[in-house]
């Protein structure tokens, strides 16, 4: 069963609770660490978007587009539709020969709350290009291009570009067809369920990608140039205020952070080329900061100096809206570390 | 400890789940049905608001400013800051002499999206006459100036206003003062944690004091003249596509209900004078309408129509971005009938 990890905190109690498993384990697949359930089949979600990205560049496709490092971590990215982001995706579309109106993950407000308003007293109109995940599905269309597979069924789960995809899972996860769940994300392609400890095993190989000079094997090149891509262009990924932005840009090169929907989020740690994936039970991504740095804190892996950096994602305070410090939202949990 | 109430569906798996408590009282206090930690302490947030606005009645605040129904139901509401909401704050604040200036809420922007979109669109700024606490901190202000207490302090705990509140508390709930404990408000008022069984018993004592013809006592006259007025403007306690305006508007004086932020919910079920109290552990409020629509469906209250009329509550469909359904968010308890 999953474990308590977060305490929400309003005056004299604590108010809300947040409960969830975690697990940390080594690119050879080795528990490190955990609490809660290893074994807990979950959506990685937006998590996933590195695995989704793969296939651009085991294909030859991203090398034919001449993909750019930061139109590579667009493809993993979830961004929050902020004008770097949203003009990257059109200008790639358009060197793909492609518009806005191929995209198939739909429209919602961008997650940057200013971005929206700005927009709003302009009178501009929200589009595709601002749902956050337009840069993954803007790859999944170069993909599908590479391949000659139908651009207008690429989100389905037969179409070339998800099978290719869902190969890449297979090797890069070490599981099994049969063990794979699935269900539709929401940006309308598909997403699959597997044991947490799978997807920790990705983040682990993607960081074990970068701490080697020189990969073996072709999967472990293409780990390296999107694992370095992320890492390169961290407000890419996500962007203005958010975690995996903060985490990437507070320690340049030593992790690789993504959220995912649902109260998920994964890192990779560089220099030990261990991989840590988180899952709220209850989906709420207020409990993720909480829970990701003190775990990192507990393996020892942030100098105070860090830690402190990213007190604000660590312990945030609870500001009301007549800006009372009315509580705060806390780590309540111990790793069992191996 | 609290009971999975909640499961969160996606394609062949339960992606994310909501725990928490409920109890079901009678007005004498008797447990009618729970699930979870009967005694859980937990803060009502803005379920505790009829508490608040009860000694606008009691003190005869309320008839010395001629307050209307839908005056008092605003003073019980958190309200979406839809045009109907903020008129009639502003204008009860004229006829008390004040203005926005003198409420002491905050500001945030309207919990109605379209309202927000409108207002930048159309160049409006945002007052602290959207906050949803708007009426609230209104009936604070009147209750202030009919006990020529200081206006610009009415939200802290030793203004007679609050005491005000905390009198009526104890004597309603039936709780000695040293069982509370304190916390601040979204808003910067005082509120108060109890067992839960104490916030149904409000609820219970709402309910009762509509069944009853003639309430015997001065406190259930107040408490049928506020749960009448929510009954009767259910609109202006909550607003467009809110569950608590959904509830009383689809069976008309036979249940008086109230959301609470961090998922707390009560309602009060007129016909059998009994109160129910819900806390998420989370504090999602998703899993809200699937607890309590399940909870009075197995409580035998609603009829087969009732309980179709309400299905999008009940069993919400998860739709994603691209207009596909992706899933659903489904009661999973059982409650204990004594």
């Amino acid at each position: 069963m999953s474990e308590l990890l977060v305490e929400v905190t309003r005056g004299e109690i604590v108010e809300s609770v947040h409960r969830g498993d975690l697990v940390v384990i080594d690119f050879k697949g080795n528990l490190i660490a955990s609490t809660g359930d290893p074994n807990r089949v979950m959506f990685a979600r937006s998590s996933a978007k590195p695995l989704q990205a793969l296939p651009l560049l085991l294909t030859g496709a991203a090398d034919s587009f001449q993909l750019s490092s930061a139109e590579l971590a667009l493809a993993c990215a979830s961004h929050s539709g902020e004008p770097e982001h949203t003009e990257l995706v059109q200008s790639l579309l358009a060197r793909l020969g492609l518009s806005v109106d191929d995209l198939r993950c739909g429209v919602h407000a961008p997650y940057h709350q200013k971005t929206y308003e700005t927009m709003l007293k302009n009178g501009q109109v929200v589009t595709a290009l601002h749902n956050n995940c337009s840069g993954k599905h803007t790859g999944m269309l170069a993909l599908a291009k590479f391949l000659n597979a139908p651009l207008d069924t690429y989100d389905q789960r037969d179409n070339p570009v998800q099978e290719h995809i869902f190969q890449v899972l297979q090797a890069v996860c070490e599981i099994e067809s049969d063990k794979v769940k699935w269900g539709v994300d929401g940006c309308g392609v598909p997403v699959f369920a597997m044991p947490i400890h799978r997807f920790a095993l990705l983040y682990a190989k993607l960081a074990e990608s970068v701490r080697q000079e020189n990969p073996q094997e072709k999967i472990g090149w293409a780990l390296k140039r999107l694992a370095s891509a992320m890492m390169d262009n961290p407000k890419l990924v996500a962007g203005s205020e958010r975690l995996c932005t903060d985490l990437m840009m507070s320690m340049p090169g030593r992790v690789v952070a993504k959220a995912g929907a649902e109260g998920v989020y994964c890192v990779g740690w560089v220099e030990k080329g261990i991989g840590l994936c988180l899952k709220i039970d209850d989906g709420n991504s207020r409990a993720v900061g909480p829970v990701v740095i003190e775990a990192l804190s507990q393996l020892q892996l942030l100098t105070a100096e860090e830690k402190n950096a990213l007190n604000r994602w660590h312990r945030p305070s609870l500001v009301n809206h007549s800006g009372t410090l009315v509580g705060e939202i806390r780590p309540a949990f111990e790793l069992q570390i191996r």
